[in-house]
């Protein structure tokens, strides 16, 4: 296992999760490279104000903390590197990674390619994503405090989420494509909120445009019953679903929930061992930086464990 | 439940997984309440440097750090009181939570009160805690590239960070006051180290003073096998052992694990319902700011589910 052409740990995917592995790894002169098909940072780069990860208390721009994440990475000596990881297997042990079509071998791989949340694809989407278009309750309702809010979607997060989002706004109209598709629990729920006024449902309505003016989102244009209509409203929130990027771990024998999250034992552990994930793509992920992060250094502890098991053997 | 005499939540201990538990639920208007018996900011406030909190490239004093987390939990309207919690117990799903002998009620209860590392006892060790006398190889030994230490212990943990430690320093003295008590795996590997000459273990050695110039550990005072004697160094570890913050829950019914510390399913939630725990009170912590923080925020994310399960009832 001296061989250099070995890494001790490729990690996929340079997003916070990941990050704070490097932190730990590197910081104990562990060999560690990280690819990114992407952007640095994942989803919080792109956000646009981070106000709840805990040690800034007055918020901080998504870039700037990611960009801290990956200085602090690399200043213990992360090598990240640009490149798309398409598959990854266990031969005897050692872990093959295809990396832009090469094979690279490691002793250890961390999985954190995080997930996407799925889009409803109108123009002012993209424009706004963290400007006045949302697509988590947790992260982003407290911004819409005495608020109106647009809401798309009509699964069970889309209805949970909604009345999430109404203990700060003052109105919710929630517009869903054909009917609603939420447990027999939440409908109830959401019943109790349509009575006060605080939710108003609208059923076959499709979201046409997200509309803003001088950069701020002001309207949704929509088709209800197949009449054009305008909904005001201060931020869209769009809950149609999270996609998982796991899509480079089909045939790789690694296991998967319902939902195409990644399983993982309580030491992040994957059913390979030597495999780990943390972060947004691992199931039960609460899509917070706070837990990505706190996932990455205890996930950085278990790989130096497993490395230390291999060098007594 | 609407009784105003009864907290959302209870938070007990002030240190970094509270806080960022509170900024969680603050922000999202659950009324929170956070009792500390000492000093705000946990073990982080009294570390002078912490290199791996991600989010700060330079690393950051602990007391700023600990600042922060508090400034911002704050920020949302969390209520820090100073007051010491001796029971909690549930009746019909209420939890009472005695505080300075007062008895408090609460829907839900995150016990985060941390752990202690053991002392020795010894002139030095309390003055030059965190600035050359440390209890966490993960978090300091980094410090300590190219550098002498010397380490106090002789359990598994002893034998296990010391090993760890010999990947940044030149040499390690072991001192053990009567015989190694670690598994024969560590015993054998740790005889590799000794063969190498990176770790000499000195037996039936009592560490007596740990000892300064201008502010600069130096040096050890031990007896070894009745003589007196000095092991020069640049910084000390002691592993003799962790004390979770749990004798308080003694009759409470939750379940602790055999080192005391909180049994928890993957919700961060105890045996009882309703009462949760995280950080390094947690079985299975890492003892890391970064892990505690986000299981801080996973728990948080829990204690508004069942909030929210208790309003829907």
């Amino acid at each position: 296992m001296a061989n250099k052409d070995i890494r001790d740990v490729i990690m996929v995917g340079a997003g916070p999760s990941s990050l704070a592995a490097a932190v730990y790894t590197t910081r104990e002169d562990i060999d560690t490279v990280v690819y990114e098909k992407g952007a640095i940072g994942g989803l919080a780069a792109i956000t646009d104000m981070v106000d709840n990860y805990p040690g800034f208390p007055d918020g901080i721009e998504g870039l700037t903390l990611a960009g801290y994440f990956e200085k602090q990475a690399e200043r213990f000596g992360a090598q990240i590197e640009f490149g798309e990881v398409s598959a990854i297997r266990d031969e005897n042990g050692i872990k093959i990674v295809t990396v832009d079509g090469e094979e690279v071998k490691a002793k250890t791989v961390l999985i954190a390619t995080g997930s996407d949340y799925n889009k409803i694809g109108v123009p002012g989407e993209a424009e706004y994503y963290g400007r006045g278009v949302h697509y988590c309750a947790t992260c982003d309702g407290a911004f819409y405090r005495d608020k109106r809010l647009v809401v798309v979607g009509g699964g069970n997060s889309a209805v949970q989420e909604t009345i999430f989002l109404t203990r700060f706004t003052t109105h919710i109209d929630l517009l869903v494509r054909s009917t609603i598709k939420a447990s027999e629990v939440l409908r109830r729920d959401l019943q109790k909120f349509i009575d006060e006024g605080k939710i108003t449902v609208h059923l076959n309505t499709t979201t046409e445009e997200i509309v803003a003016t001088d950069g701020k989102v002001n309207s949704v244009r929509a088709v209800e019953n197949g009449k054009p209509t305008t909904f005001e409203t201060d931020g869209v929130f769009v809950f149609v679903g999270l996609k998982p990027n796991t899509q480079f771990l089909s045939g790789s024998g690694i296991e998967l929930d319902e939902q195409g999250l990644i399983k993982t034992n309580e030491k992040l552990e994957t059913n390979i061992s030597g495999i780990f994930a943390s972060g947004d793509v691992r199931s039960g992920a609460t899509l917070q930086i706070a837990s990505a992060v706190g996932e990455g250094a205890a996930a950085a502890l278990s790989i130096r464990e497993h490395l230390d098991e291999l060098n007594r053997a």
